[in-house]
């Protein structure tokens, strides 16, 4: 499976889209929203640059691709209005891989310019847009020619499935019982591919630039641990029925494995204090429920059975990685499956932990 | 009818779409290459920056995109090799109105790295790609981050439907016939559009910055002259025969209007002269026939039809706007009664003009 082709949200606006389900990527970005906030106006208190590049990267395409943006340019215009300065001009670099829906968000544009100029007034920016295909694990921007990094669950999706995991059967991630030798391969995955992450940006932003990443985390220091992984080991288990009832080759589900790590907050710390290009200004841990959602977004009746809103939100986000494997026929199959099973455990309590780490470019 | 909204090349790999039906376009680049090499290369070795930073405006979507686009980089790495350079970083951004089909340009991207390599082997680049969506005829980019513009067969777009039209019955858009306030309404648009396009890429481009742009124009002064003209012209026929026959609203017909217009050499220089950001470094004029074809382009059987060929090339272009107006139902015809049209009168020679002007932003 070659990562850069099939992961992608599901496009469009349709029932199963990223755009009707990312209701719990929003709640993220809403959480820990003043995070990000406070690195931007530090930043542009510190420099009052007469242009401001931001990079959101993993911007994906619906409602949360411009959210965390907006977000970040409001409050630069709030501290230049109280300073009584001229606006910056924005540079907005919205980046994900080549297969996500730049079309429609390039098409949301016009409705986003009157929406700012309602809320800011004149006199703020101008803001220049810019789809930026490609792999976040490489580089996508010229040398030092960027202010502010954003990006929000999107560093745990690894740039390729790692290799060694022959013995992770019955299973498509790490999970509790995963043999040790799948744990170090997802783990040294992780590991080459966030310091490379880390390089990248060092060599795009300027001296002094500023980079905010959510990244899906966990609690306990076993990488193995449930968390995150619970919705991905539920998966398992609907996958795992159909191959009992012989509708899918077990041969098929064995070489089906996610590429997605969850690091611990000391796992990024030290990581990021190892490749060395940044100062860690503030490390935060918070959570949530797979069930969350955010008042801003209109909630669908559907939305109110919990196993189908968990479905939904998984299968948006995974359904190219699973068709370009198993194929289109078994995955109305699978979710519907996985909505069931979710339902079922309902009193197994998951929450979600993410780890926000704000950090500035060394001089 | 917002033009913004409905301009745009038809997307997609079919049989009508621009990328099947851009050879006409593809050649205008071709002929006029050596003038846009010879600016860029003048650019690099003024100045050897570090990063380059090209715009192409209208890059639409096909196998043109690209195409200007790796000739200019390939020019600068001849010259960097030859002088025994290390690569600067490309920074190329693809701009064209937000209904043009960037999806499919990204997903391209990966194919045009690995012949771009090839070509130019190890060492050259990096180059980074980034869809930039809007209308020329306004800032695109911020202040001086550009060192490159480059734009073909886009300029005689106009912003909008000139006001003042009234008059203009029986045509699409300017042609020999028509009365003087049309003729007027048309200059007018155009003087202010390319007054603001040129406005705003001073302000885009560094000091010493080059502009290139191919115009589709004429030989005559005279504003109404056939030349480029003559198939709109012939379009206007086979909608008039369409609207005898009870099949369009006579109405309908008067109310449509395209907005294009192609300037003589003379006007687009004193445009620039009386602009002033620019220093025209050279005004060439070349010509074409309505059904070039470019050896570089597989040419399919249906292609030796020449009207078909030249009314698919202009229904590639022209169908989302005849769509908005008129509905989907009558294209089809249309464009058959265009193509037998064409065809009957193939005594009728008809040359395209392009005027190709080469500029440096003033210091």
């Amino acid at each position: 499976m070659e990562v850069c082709q099939v992961l992608h949200m599901n496009g469009g606006r349709g029932e199963q889209s990223y755009a009707q389900n990312s209701s719990l990527q929003r709640k993220v970005i809403s959480m820990t929203k003043p995070i990000a906030k406070e690195a931007m106006t530090n930043l542009y208190r510190n420099t009052f640059p007469a242009s401001l590049a931001i990079a959101d990267l993993g911007c994906s395409s619906g409602p949360n691709t411009l959210y965390a943006v907006s977000e970040l340019v409001k409050a630069v215009d709030e501290v230049r209005r109280k300073l009584g300065l001229q606006s910056p001009e924005y540079q907005v670099l919205l980046n994900d891989l080549p297969g996500n829906d730049f079309n429609a968000i390039f098409k949301s544009l016009v409705g986003f310019h009157e929406d700012m100029r309602k809320q800011m007034g004149e006199g703020s920016g101008p803001c220049f847009f810019a789809g930026v295909p490609g792999s976040f694990y490489g580089r996508l921007f010229r040398r030092k020619s960027l202010n502010f990094v954003y990006s929000s669950c999107g560093v745990m999706w690894l740039s390729q499935v790692p290799e060694g995991l022959e013995d992770n059967k019955g299973s498509i991630c790490m999970v509790g019982k995963s043999p040790p030798s799948v744990v170090k391969a997802y783990y040294r995955q992780f590991q080459m591919d966030f310091s490379l992450f880390l390089k990248c940006r060092s060599e795009e932003l300027v001296a002094g630039g500023r980079m905010v990443l959510n990244i899906y985390s966990r609690k306990s220091e076993d990488p193995s641990s449930k968390e995150f992984s619970y919705m991905w080991d539920l998966l398992s288990v609907a996958l795992n029925e159909m191959v009992v009832e012989g509708i899918i080759e077990e041969e098929k589900s064995d070489s089906f494995n996610i590429p997605v790590y969850t690091p611990s907050p000391l796992e990024v710390e030290s990581i990021v204090e190892k490749e060395g290009s940044f100062t860690i200004d503030l490390l935060d841990v918070s959570q949530l429920n797979w069930n969350a959602y955010d008042d801003e977004v209109h909630q669908s009746e559907a939305f109110k059975d919990g196993g189908c809103n968990a479905a939904k939100i998984l299968r948006a986000a995974a359904e190219p990685m699973l068709v370009s494997h198993f194929g289109e026929s078994i995955i109305d199959e699978v979710f519907s499956r996985l909505g069931e099973i979710v339902n079922r455990k309902s009193e197994e309590k998951t929450e979600i932990v993410i780890v926000t780490v704000s950090m500035t470019r060394k001089g």
